[in-house]
C-alpha cells in the first residue's frame, strides 16, 4: 500500500449531492458540524479512504479490535437534497504537502463520479472573542454574495490551510462550484458551540428542516 | 534500488503457516520474543526484505563482512503448527509514513503467497510496575474474546504503533484474522523477561510443546 | 494531483522569445522586477502552473474568493522581442530538493515547446551597503563577458539557490543558454529599488525601449 | 527531472576494470585520496551523473559560469589495471535514505555495463589519535583477509555509513566483490595526511607503480 484508496461497503443511490466535508482541525469545528449532520440525516457509512501518509498506527476500541484511521464517507438523503459527508479520524501531517494535494485530488475524483459538482468545506477561524459568527469563502463572487446574503460573514484577504482549504480550490480549478464555512472560535478546545452554529446555517442552506433548541 | 523487495533464499513447504512478527520496538519484546521462537523451533532463514527506507549504512561482523540492514524471514514445521517468523535489525523511521504502510503491504502480500492468513505481531506496551502481563489486541471480537479466555488481557482504547499494529489493521482490511500480544515492560531496556512472558504465551495458543522454567 | 501541471488559458503566438523568472526569494528582487516587465510590456497570463509541493492552503482575495498557490506565466511582444515571463505566489520549501529539480525541469520542458532557448533569471544577493549593482552569472563565458561588458558585475566563486540558479544549471545541462542577473539587495526588507535597477538592466540589454526616472 | 541520470561525455575503453569511490565524508578522505588516484593515472571524465536529491542550487565558478552539483566519473588505464573513479561535489543529505539507496543502485547498474565487477570505497574513521591506520571491511571473508595481510587492520563489529558503505553492501548482494578501505582520523578537517595513507595503500594493492615520499 504505497497510495490512498477507497474501499467501498455499498454503493447508494444519490442524485446530485451536495458533498460536506469536516475533518479534524481549529476548534474540531468541521468534524463536529459534520458529525451532527451525519446524525441528524441518519447517513450511513459507505466509503473508507485509508492512505499511507495517515499515522502508521492502528486505533484500539473498547473491545480490543482494531482499524488503521482513515476518513469515512456517509450518504444520506433528504427530501430536498442529497448528500455525501466525509469525516475522519485525521489528516495528513501539515509537512506532507504532496499527500495532502494528492488524497484531496482522490477525493474530487470519487465525488465526481457521484455526479457530485457542489462543495461544502468546513474549518474553524481562530478568533479572541467568538460570538457564534460564520465565515464564508467560495469558488465565484456569485456564490459568496448568495451566502453572505444568508446570513455568513465573507472571509476576505486570508489563507485556509488543509483539506477545508484545498479541497475548495482544487474544485475550482475543475469547473466545480462551493463554498467553506468558518465558525468563529477560540480554537483552545474542541468548539462545540461554534460547530453547532455551523451546523444550523448549513442546514438553512441545504434547506433541511430542522427544529433545534440552541 | 528505490523500492522494498525481497530476495529468497529457499522455498520453504508450509500448509497454512502462522506468520509471527517481532521487529525491534518498545523494550525490543517483540525482536526477543521472536528470536526466542526461531530458536526453540529450529526456523530457517529462507527470505531477507531490503529497504531504502532502511538506514543508508552497511553493518560489519567481527570479521569486518558488511551487510545492508535487513528483514529477516524464517520458517519452521512443528507438528501442529506451520510458521512464518519475521523479525529484523530495524524499522524505518517512525516519521516515513509512507514506506511503513508500503512495507507492512509487501509483508502481507508475501505472506498470502503462502496461504498463510493468520497473523501474530509482537510488541511491548509500556507500563511503570509490569507482573509479566500479556495484552492483546484482535481483528476480530471472536479472536479477542478467545485469546483473552486463555490468559491475555483486553487491550482497550488505545493505539499500536509501527509494524505491530500497522500489519493487523492492514491485514484486516484484506479480511485475514489476526492477534497482537503485547508484553508489560518498563521499555527502558531490552525486557527479556517481558519478551520470555509473551513467548510462553504464544507456545501456547500456537499448541508448541514446550517445557521451560521461569 | 500528485505531480505538477500546467493549465493552459491560451496559446501566445510567439517568436523564439526569451524567457524571464523572477519568484519570491532574497529582497524579492526577482518577483518585483519581473512585475514590473510584466507590467511594462502589457504582458498577459497564459499559463498557470499547480504543484502538490506548493503550500497545502488556498488563498483568499478582499472578495472571498480562494484559488491554490501558484506559478504564472506571461506573454508579450514587443519590437524586437518576443517574452515568456514567469513569477508566482511562492516556491517549493527550500529542504523538498526534488521538488524544487522537477518543477525547474517541467519549467524548460514548457519554454521549449515555445521554441526558446535564452533564458533571464533573476534574483537578490545579499550585501550589507547595496548600490545599485547588478551582477552575472551565465551558461558560458562568452556570456559573461558579454553582459558584463554592459555594465553587470561577474558573480564568481559562488552559489545561486532555488529556481534562479536551477532553472540555469539546468539549462545549460540541455544545450540552452542563459544568464542570472542578481540585484544588489540587503535582502531585509522587499526592496524595489534593487528590483528597479535590475528591471532597467534587463531592459537594456533586452533592447526594450524604456523612459524612466529613476 | 524527479530522477536521477547519468550524462555521458565519451565511452572509454576498459577491460574489467575496478572501480574506486570516494565522495565528501569524514575528514574528506575518501574524495581526497580518490582525487590523488585521478591525478597520478591521468584519468579523464567521461560521465556525470545528476540528482534531484543534490542541494537545490548551482555552483558558480570564478569566471561566473554555473552548474547544478554532480558526481562526476572518471576512467584511466595504467599498466596493469583499468579504473573508474567516482567522486563528486556532495552526498544527498543523510536523513535521504530512499536517494542514497537509488543513487547507489545506479551507480552498480552503470558500471556493471563496463563489466566492472570489483570496488573500493573510501572513506574515514574518526580516531582520537590517529597514525596513518587503514582499515577494511569487505564483502567476504576472504577478501578481508587478503587486505588485512597486505598491512590494513581489520574493521570489525561497526557500521559504515552513506555511499562508503552502502555501496559496499548492495554491491555484495548482486554477487560483486569489494573492500571499503578506512583511513583513521580526527574528521575535524580536510585530512591530506589520512587521504594520503590510504592512497598508497591503494596503489599498492592495485599493484599500480607508484614513487612517493611522504
Amino acid at each position: 500500500m504505497d497510495e490512498p484508496y477507497f474501499r467501498h461497503l455499498f454503493t447508494p443511490e444519490l442524485e446530485s449531492p451536495v458533498f460536506v466535508e469536516g475533518l479534524p482541525g481549529i476548534g474540531n469545528v468541521g468534524k463536529i458540524a459534520t458529525r451532527l449532520l451525519i446524525e441528524y440525516t441518519h447517513a450511513k457509512p459507505f466509503a473508507e479512504l485509508y492512505s499511507p501518509s495517515f499515522p502508521d498506527l492502528v486505533l484500539i476500541n473498547e473491545e480490543g479490535i482494531c482499524r488503521p484511521p482513515r476518513y469515512e464517507c456517509y450518504a444520506s438523503s433528504t427530501e430536498k437534497t442529497h448528500l455525501i459527508m466525509l469525516t475522519g479520524d485525521t489528516q495528513p501531517s501539515l509537512e506532507d504537502l504532496v499527500a495532502h494535494y494528492d488524497i484531496c485530488g482522490r477525493i474530487l475524483d470519487f465525488i465526481e463520479k457521484y455526479e457530485c459538482d457542489r462543495l461544502v468545506t468546513i474549518g474553524g477561524v481562530p478568533i479572541s472573542e467568538p460570538k457564534g459568527e460564520v465565515y464564508v469563502a467560495a469558488t465565484s463572487p456569485k456564490l459568496a454574495a448568495d451566502i453572505s446574503g444568508k446570513g455568513a460573514k465573507i472571509y476576505g484577504e486570508g489563507r485556509i490551510v488543509g483539506a477545508t482549504g484545498l479541497l475548495l480550490g482544487l474544485a475550482k480549478n475543475r469547473g466545480l462550484k462551493g463554498i467553506c464555512l468558518l465558525g468563529a472560535t477560540t480554537g483552545l478546545t474542541a468548539d462545540k458551540e461554534a460547530a453547532f452554529s455551523v451546523f444550523k446555517f448549513l442546514m438553512k442552506i441545504l434547506e433541511i428542516d430542522v427544529k433545534t433548541e440552541n
